[in-house]
């Protein structure tokens, strides 16, 4: 689908128009996870709140402007609705998000005031998606995709390039998996730089999409999602996704929704940081021992997206 | 009260107990605040949840063994609480902690959860504070003071040195207060190493205790605190804190709790950074135009404390 050569292109298009976000070793702690030095790179700092922006504003530095002429659409109940709103307002046009009803309405807002054209359409994802491809068409928009997209699943893969950077000694990665754009880009990277580096990838039990489908062999649709957390609730991944995935994990291990929402909290009482569920899935897989490490080995886990979980009230 | 050296004696004191939080610019915005270049030290994300650890750990590193064998006492409803009790956890030995009855309760748990022995007592801080040093002495325990202690101000000012090695290029300063220890121990690091520096500290309109002694020429007592900002509610500072701080600020700019509200909003937004409302006061004083600035002129907020008031419910 990629190769690391789209990522570093990613990179170098994406110039100042993304943050590199700061890696923090999770030390001093009170309650310590893990025999492993564990840091974490801080991407629930990013612009807009999540890894997002990245792979959306990649796809907009390299749509010809002319495309752009009648707005950009896509779907989304999450962080990828916000990246594409502030993509809009980069390119100067506007950026139509379809959101399915039960939007929760501190998102709703964070839409609202990155400039989105919001429409509440349908009870789940699938329906917003459904109405916002139509919509596009009949206005001439461009759809931005969530993940099945060479260019948003790059432009996620700069994430990997920073970290090895920052922390070349890196010995595994903890990465969330919603679509599979992240760890499929990241990996791509990974694989290419540091081919001997570790790379498990976290579901939900109640949505495990990717794991189910490697597990079958083939791409398959998750029936019932059960999981509370709307940025790993994907029901189907994309044929290529798919087998770039399959290619570059090493793994992929479950977690429940207590174990997520239990790691939040622990990244909020230990670290100060404000993660949503999806962002606290890689620490919930590390938290349960899930991801059996040595004593020293050096862990990277993914914090992707921002949000209030973890700060009981 | 101290010297750059007492700054530089704490770092190497503190070495690997506390952590070397990540610097993060303040980019890639919705709605920009200054024009300014804006660099955020995220001291929030120091171990438990504000810099106060940097100047209780050296406080105990610097005492003798035997000193802390009836253990450790303070008095807080807020961070300096958690830090002490953080201490008593490394050096082994009970941290009494002496809080007002109305302490929050999150706060409350933080404290327990860092393994304080918690006495709720009185109204107001003051009372707690009056109880805590009368049982340190029953006791004949150790008592670590918030800020009127040379080894305090001197942990404090690490994070100056941090800035300036992170941010060379560093033209202004902002930094909030309380009772005056952060301020003075990074402004006597800065006033050594970067003396043309602007060092603008921030207090709230309902407590202006430095603002008020530096006008009247000698320390004065607050009559009536009316803040709502727990962090930022000292009645009175010390002489010879007063003094250092005199010595080394430019201005102090009075911020109100609205513009604290709304500014730890901005942070949550904007950055997804969960700042308690000191940790916002930074950020109130640009946001309200209160710190005149060049275009292009490099500026360093502290984001000082963690805390929920930010994310809107």
């Amino acid at each position: 689908m990629i190769t690391l050569s789209d990522v570093q292109a990613a990179r170098a298009r994406l110039g100042a128009n993304i943050r590199r976000t700061p890696m923090l070793k999770a030390d001093n702690l009170s309650a310590p996870i893990t025999d492993a030095a564990l840091h974490l790179k801080l991407e629930l700092l990013q612009a807009t709140g999540s890894f997002k922006a990245r792979g959306a504003t990649n796809r907009l530095l390299a749509t010809p402007k002319e495309e752009l002429a009648h707005g950009i659409v896509t779907a989304s109940g999450g962080n990828h609705g916000v990246a594409v709103a502030r993509t809009g307002k980069l390119a100067g046009v506007p950026a139509h998000v379809f959101v399915p009803k039960n939007i929760s309405p501190p998102k709703l807002e964070k839409l609202k005031r990155w400039g989105a054209e919001v429409q509440l359409v349908g009870d789940v994802f699938d329906e917003a998606d459904k109405a916002a491809r139509a919509y596009a068409k009949e206005i001439g928009a461009v759809y931005f995709h969530p993940f099945a997209d060479p260019l948003v699943v790059a432009g996620q893969g700069t994430v990997a390039l920073e970290i090895l950077e920052d922390l070349p000694e890196v010995d595994t990665f903890l990465i969330a998996i919603g679509g599979g754009g992240l760890v499929g880009g990241m990996g791509t990277a990974i694989r290419a730089l540091k081919p001997k580096a570790r790379i498990i990838g976290i579901e939900p039990v109640g949505c495990p999409t990717l794991k189910a489908s490697i597990d079958a062999g083939h791409v398959v649709t998750i029936d019932k999602i059960t999981t509370i957390v709307p940025t790993m609730s994907c029901a189907r991944t994309d044929e290529r996704v798919f087998e770039l995935v399959r290619s570059v994990v090493d793994d992929i291990v479950l977690v429940d929704d207590a174990a997520m929402i239990d790691a939040a909290r622990w990244l909020w009482f230990e670290m100060g940081l404000a993660a949503d569920l999806s962002g606290a899935a890689a620490l919930a897989a590390l938290k349960g021992g899930l991801v059996p490490v040595a004593p020293g080995e050096t862990v990277c886990a993914l914090v992707c997206g921002a949000g209030p979980e973890g700060i009981a009230a």
